[in-house]
Order: C-alpha cells, then sequence, then structure tokens
C-alpha cells in the first residue's frame, strides 16, 4: 500500500503516465528494488517508466512541485548501488528503459543520439549495422544502458585509446530538479558560452539531473586486430612493455589488461576450456590488442605486431609471447581476461577494490600493497589486475580459507577495505576508478575525500537541486 | 590613489606580498587595464602579482574578508575583455605572471605541470627539449599563458586531431573564492569520485576559481609533416574532401583550414613576400597538415599525401593541388592562413565573429549568410574562413567603402553583429567558438543563451562564489 501522505502525488503521476508508465504493484517493483549483486535492497513508493523525455520532464515537475524524491534507474547493473533506493521508502523509482530509442544515426558524420534506455549491446549492433563501431565496452553490456553509463562515466577495457565514457558524449539532453530540459544534443566541437555543463552531469550519478538522451561519439568499424600475449617477470616489465608498444604501435594500441600468475592459475581451473597460451608460468602476464581502423592498416598489422615483440625480446622486456593465429584463439585469450573477476570468486569470499593511482606509479603500488595487506592479515591472499593503461587495478583480497563469509565481509573485510583506501589516497589514487561511489563508497569517500573537492561537489548539489530531490543517499 | 575604503585590505596585501608582489601605482598598472586590442579600459585598486600557490590563497582569503573582487589575468591577449577590469575601479587586478615555473616535466608520462603564467611559446620550447611537443598553439603564443588557455578553453588550429585545451588538461590546481586550493594536479587516467571538478574550472574564464598550476598532456615530436594545398569549387568541396582525408589519414590528419578566394587575395595584397601555391584562381582553398609522430610513419608521408591527392582528384573533390616542396614552403602555406586577419583588417573596418556551427552544416552556413548578410546591409563583403574540421568559422563582415569606422562599429557593425548571432543560434551554432564570452559577449549570451543552461551557469556561479568576488561582470 502506497504511504498516504503521498496519494495526491501518485494519483497526478499515474493520470500523467499512464498503466504502462507508472505501477505501484509490489510484484512488479521488486526486481529493481534490489542491485544486481544482491547488496543492497530497497523501497519506493512507486516506479515511473516515462517513454519520453517530455513525460520525465512533467513528471519531475510533479515530484518537484510535492517534494517527492527520484531514483533514476537504467539496467540496473550498477556496481555501487547508485540505482537502488534506499530503505526510507519515500521516494520514487524512475526506469529510463522505455526510453530505448536510436533518435538518429549519422554515419557519414560518425555520431549518434540515443535515448538513456538504450541497451549497450543494442547501440553496438546499430553501430555495427552503419559500418561504424561505439568504442566502450564492458561485461554488463547486455543490460547497461547509455544513460547509466554516463552517470557513472563507465571505463572498460578500451579506455587506454578512445577513453571513458566522458570523451564519447558529444551531447547531452538531461531533465533538471524542476523540470527543465537541458539540451546540448547538437554537437559542436567548439563552444566557449561558459563551462562545458554536459560535464557536470557526467559522472553525476543521478543526483545532479535525469539524462535522457544523448550524442555519442562513433568509431571507424574495425578492420582488423592483432591480439598479443605476453610472460613478463614482473609487473614493472609489464609497465616497460606498455610503453614500448605505445611508442611502437602508437593509436593502434587500444588495450593493455595485466594478470598475476594466480589469476590466470584461477582461470585455468575454473573455465573448463581455458588453456595457458604460453607454454611455461610466469610471474605477470600482459594481453594486449592493436587495431586497425582501415584496411590498409590491417594488412601490415600483423608484421607490426610481430615486429613489435621481436623489438621487445630484444630489448629483453618479455619472457615469451605469442600473437593469437585466428579470431577465435583471439577472442579466447580476452575470455581469460574477462573471467578472472567469477574465477577469483568462485575460489571463495573476498573484498574486491576498483582503485586507481597514477598511470606510472602502478607498478610500485601492487609490488607494495600486495605483501603489505597479506602480513596484515595473515592468511589473505591479495590480487591486483586489470587495466595497467589507464592506472586502473581491480585489487582483490581473498579471505582465509575457513572463514564464514558473511562474518569475515562484515569484519576483517571491511577493515580491509578501509586499509586498501587508505593506501590508495596515500599514493594520491582514487578509491573509485570506474564503477562509481553509490552507496557502496559514499561513506569511505566522505571520509577520504579531499576536503575542498567534496565541499565543491556539495556546493553545485546543493544548487542545482536545493531541495534534495535528486536520488539522495548516493554519491555525497 | 587608492580608494580609502579599501586602506585596511590595501596595506594586509602589500603586507603579505611585498614591493614586487604588489602595487597601486598607476603607470605600472596602465598597460595592464586595457586590454591588447584596444576595446576595454579598467580600473582597479591596486595590482597583485603573487609568486606562489600558497600566496594566491592568502590573497583571495584576504580578499573574501574585506569583499574585495578579484579579477585574474595572465597575458592580457584575450580577445573578449575577459581579463580587463571594469570601470567602476573596486577590484584588484591579480596578474598570475609571476606565477611562471614549469614545475615537473615528466617526458617518459608525457606530461607536464606547469604554473599559469608560463607562456605558451615556453611550453612549447621546453617539450621540445625534452622530445615532444605540447599541441595546441595559436597566434597569440608569444604572450599567451597556461592559466588564460585553461580559463577560456582556448582552440587553435590542431584542435581537429588534438581537442581543446580542455582535452589537455589532466590535472588542475586552482584558489577558490574562500581562498581554498583546489589541488588535482596528480592526474588519474580513471576517476569516479563524482563528477569532474576541473571541468567546471576549464572556460570558466575566472568566474569560479583561479587556475594557479595545471597538469598537461604532452605529445610525442612530431617526425614529418606534410602540408597541402588545393583549390575548390566550393565549401561543400572542401567538405567532402576533409571526409576523404579523415578516411584516407586518420590520426595523421592534424589541420584542415579553408578560406575563400577573397581572403587570399587579401592576404597577398597585404604581405610583399606571399604568393597564391597555385597557378589559376580558385573559389575555395584548403590548408591540410599531415604529421607523423614516429620515423617509421614519417618515411611514408609523403608518399601517402600524394595518394590521398590523386584519389581525391579521381573523385573529382579538388579542381588543383600541391604538397609542400620544403619546410620552408609549409612555412609559408601557413603563414598565408595565419595572415588572413590582419590583411582582412587592412582592408577597413569590420565586424569579426567567432561562431560555430555542428561541424558538417558550416558549408550550408556560409553559402546561405553570406549573400543574406550583404544584401542586408548594402556595400558590405561577408567572408568565413577558418577551422572546417571544426565547424569553427571567423565570419567577418567589412563596412562599405567610406565609412566613418567608429560611427559604422556603433550603429551598423552592432546591428550586422547581432544578426550574425541570431542567425547562427538559429543554426544550432555558438556565438563563441574559441574566444570566450568575457566582457565582450556577456550581452548576447544573456539575449540567446539557453534560458535552462544560463540558469545553471548562474546556479553554479552564486555556489561557488556567493559573494561575486571572482570576475565580476564576465561571462554571466
Amino acid at each position: 500500500m502506497s504511504n498516504p501522505d503521498h496519494t495526491p502525488f501518485l494519483e497526478a503521476a499515474a493520470a500523467l503516465l499512464g498503466p504502462r508508465g507508472f505501477t505501484a504493484d509490489a510484484d512488479l517493483m521488486a526486481p529493481w528494488l534490489t542491485d544486481w549483486r544482491g547488496r543492497f535492497t530497497g523501497r519506493a513508493i512507486a516506479m515511473a517508466s516515462p517513454a519520453s523525455t517530455a513525460d520525465v520532464s512533467a513528471l519531475m515537475r510533479l515530484c518537484a512541485e510535492h517534494r517527492v524524491a527520484v531514483v533514476p534507474q537504467g539496467g540496473n547493473s550498477g556496481m555501487s548501488g547508485g540505482a537502488t533506493p534506499d530503505t526510507g521508502g519515500h521516494g520514487l523509482l524512475l526506469s529510463l528503459r522505455r526510453m530505448n530509442q536510436i533518435r538518429v544515426l549519422d554515419a557519414e558524420n560518425r555520431m549518434v543520439t540515443a535515448e538513456a534506455g538504450v541497451v549497450l549491446q543494442t547501440l553496438h549492433e546499430a553501430a555495427d549495422a552503419a559500418g561504424l563501431r561505439f568504442a566502450l565496452t564492458l561485461g554488463g553490456k547486455g543490460s547497461a544502458t547509455i544513460g547509466g553509463l554516463i552517470s557513472t562515466n563507465a571505463g572498460g577495457t578500451q579506455v587506454l585509446r578512445h577513453g571513458t565514457m566522458r570523451a564519447m558524449v558529444l551531447g547531452l539532453e538531461a531533465v533538471m530538479a524542476d523540470g527543465s530540459v537541458l539540451d546540448t544534443l547538437t554537437p559542436l566541437k567548439k563552444d566557449n558560452r561558459g563551462f562545458d555543463l554536459k560535464q557536470v552531469l557526467i559522472g553525476s550519478e543521478g543526483t545532479l539531473g535525469i539524462v535522457t538522451a544523448a550524442t555519442l561519439r562513433l568509431e571507424p568499424r574495425i578492420a582488423g586486430r592483432a591480439v598479443l600475449w605476453a610472460g613478463l617477470a614482473s609487473l614493472h616489465d609489464a609497465r616497460a612493455l606498455l610503453l614500448h608498444a605505445e611508442a611502437h604501435a602508437g593509436a593502434a594500441l587500444e588495450g593493455f589488461e595485466v594478470m598475476p600468475r594466480h589469476s590466470l592459475d584461477a582461470v585455468c581451473a575454473y573455465l573448463p576450456s581455458a588453456r595457458a597460451p604460453l607454454a611455461e608460468p610466469h610471474a605477470w602476464h600482459a594481453l594486449i590488442e592493436l587495431v586497425a581502423d582501415n584496411d590498409a592498416d590491417a594488412a601490415t598489422l600483423q608484421s607490426r605486431a610481430e615486429a613489435l615483440l621481436a623489438s621487445a625480446f630484444e630489448a629483453g622486456l618479455i619472457a615469451d609471447a605469442t600473437i593469437a593465429a585466428s579470431e577465435a584463439q583471439a577472442e579466447a585469450f580476452w575470455s581469460l581476461r574477462d573471467s578472472i573477476a567469477p574465477a577469483e570468486r568462485a575460489l571463495g569470499p573476498a573484498v574486491q577494490h576498483d582503485i586507481s593511482v597514477p598511470t606510472h606509479k602502478m607498478p610500485d603500488f601492487v609490488e607494495q600493497a600486495v605483501p603489505l595487506l597479506e602480513a596484515a592479515w595473515p592468511g589473505t591472499r591479495a590480487v591486483g589486475f586489470g587495466h595497467l593503461g589507464d592506472g586502473n587495478i581491480h585489487f582483490h583480497v581473498l579471505a582465509p580459507a575457513g572463514v564464514d563469509p558473511a562474518t569475515w565481509q562484515a569484519t576483517d573485510g571491511k577493515a580491509i577495505s578501509a586499509q586498501v583506501h587508505d593506501l590508495v589516497t596515500q599514493w594520491g589514487g582514487s578509491i573509485s576508478a570506474e564503477h562509481g561511489i553509490g552507496q557502496l563508497k559514499r561513506d569511505e569517500l566522505a571520509r577520504l575525500g579531499d576536503p575542498v573537492a567534496l565541499a565543491m561537489l556539495r556546493q553545485i548539489k546543493a544548487a542545482l537541486d536545493p531541495h534534495g530531490l535528486l536520488n539522495p543517499g548516493k554519491l555525497i
């Protein structure tokens, strides 16, 4: 039953959006009130699913009038609980999933205007059909939506070359706290009428406005790729190899991922089909992707990849290496990388951290943090892997054998996370590299964030959302 | 003489900064109270020249305490009067020119941390000495400072490949209105602790904070370049040639500038040494620069440039073309482009507009706007030239022969500018592509800006500078 205080609002919202766009049915709402990892469950007075920007705007005006808070949600596949309502139960869950139109795909000018609810995979397919590609991808592409990806400034494995979501957004449409619509969908490559307002909304996790559509940059479709696998003696060697590859391959270098032996072993144990690409074991492994955007470059890609490895051997940077001989083998290499997270999870309880440090400091950080954590918490095992080129480490600490998962997570696990966040802050890094703050890290951000930066975030939040109606309890 | 009301502040500021850092001497201040184009002259109670971030911070705390407004200034070579005080005379002119240290140049990681007062030319030289380059340049490089370039989000002729100043800034240090220091100088490639605060400061023209230093991205030093000159029948052909060059040359395409026959003729009349690169006259001309970042690419650059032109001929896109045979000839081609502004000025009084439209609409815009303006204002001549790849047109309207310059500027000139701004707004464009708003276009922005965007700019301004102390009277 809805809270009686909200009846006038609920009636008005139901009338505005009609039965397809509005429900207070507990069963229909239930799947969207818990985040996909099951860490947060909230409550809401109703779920609105408007199908147009005009409806989002009218709804937000209603919310402002009745002082009803709004929790915007896309695919509900965020990592930090940023799209799950709190347990207070006084807010409205605002699903953007019905806003799933690709409004324009302009192949000549390589841009697409997509609504917030378009699923990433759908966008990939639309771009591909036009002979182009959208150069951001991540594991949750089958559920993650454009609106959510923008609101969390999503990353992924192609950031090295193409940047995060921030770099993809040419224009934005968003509904602000008073229901007004900011429309910068028409992209201007140069526009100095004040600072760039869309940058304020990107990464603001729905706390400043509701992203309803965006104009996004498309890239040429890949004409060819070479996927390399290298065995390395240390993470410092991996860093040296990255610099070597950057100098050699320039813009062709699209991905550079690293994993320690522990992660590769875990994947091989977890995936029946997995095979280590190299015969001998190595302390570290690098997965490198070179791409060609046109046929001329594609024709020379294989020989350039071979030359890159040959010169790296000569320079003593790598112990062993191989180039995927087929597209199937290239996929198999990437599957090893993409399976680390589930493979590590299968080993038992762990606390996971999505952190970053200045790119060039990542080897020192991992080399120092791993033994430090393992010594401080006997029986644990610390593992860092991920996006070396971005300084972004997925840093997992596995529980000692035999602990009770829930108890360990709530006690030692929590203390370990605090220590990891302290460490990364001391190193000038970030406690959230690509997953956002949401509910999960809000207290940690308040504890460890730069007071000047936090003050600015809060001042801007208060200015743009004076009644605190947009995604309360998230980020700040 | 200083205003007696300000005596306690002036004494405290003088004591804080010492004689090198503080003056109220009218003669010493005079050169900095008029913008370089002589369009704006203001007054100030004194000029402060702090030499460190700590001093800027302490000074800003004093200003906050005494409610003294501050006008930050770099090289005083802005185009919109954004660094010139107003005529009220109650503000402090804050020169950043003594903050001219390059704090760190990290060649391996291709980044440099430079203070706000470092002159662009100095930064170019420092990068070059390290075998790298800073990939933004513009006519005023001998005076423009890093702080000013960031505060106005400067553009230039390499935006096509490298983006505007916004894309160069990896980290920022700024003093906020209360004297607190935002320090994001340590660059993190991925950092999702809320929205990106440095993006709020970039392009804010000193109205939200005082940029004191920045960490900037460096590029490999150019290993070779090919500079092409093409004669074209129309601006639509130029656009088709641009798309052709993008498909052909990809990341090697660094510049694509266009000019009409009128501009080339004006330059040839103005510069005694100038020679048109092609034998026959053409309605339009394109200047194209391809660059190579490494020796391997440099070795094939000439043949790639020739192949590009050959295929463009075949496709019927160009009427005639040539490739600079030497570095001296390449410089001569660029000198033609860089001399358009003074050459046009030498023809007589004109109103000039730094505008942009969506990139692909630029040919239609120029083709429609030129006859429209010339018909509406008999005797005038309208000329558009500039950065075709960025949709950024420098659109000049020359006065009819025989008018009194000052009178014409103040009457017809003003009306023409309003009409150009109306037009560009109807086309979804910007009344300031790269020069900023400053004092020059503040009223036009208020008249033509999107009310939702203006409200956001004002809300954020009020939140971060509640007493209106930072560069009052500029932008908004």
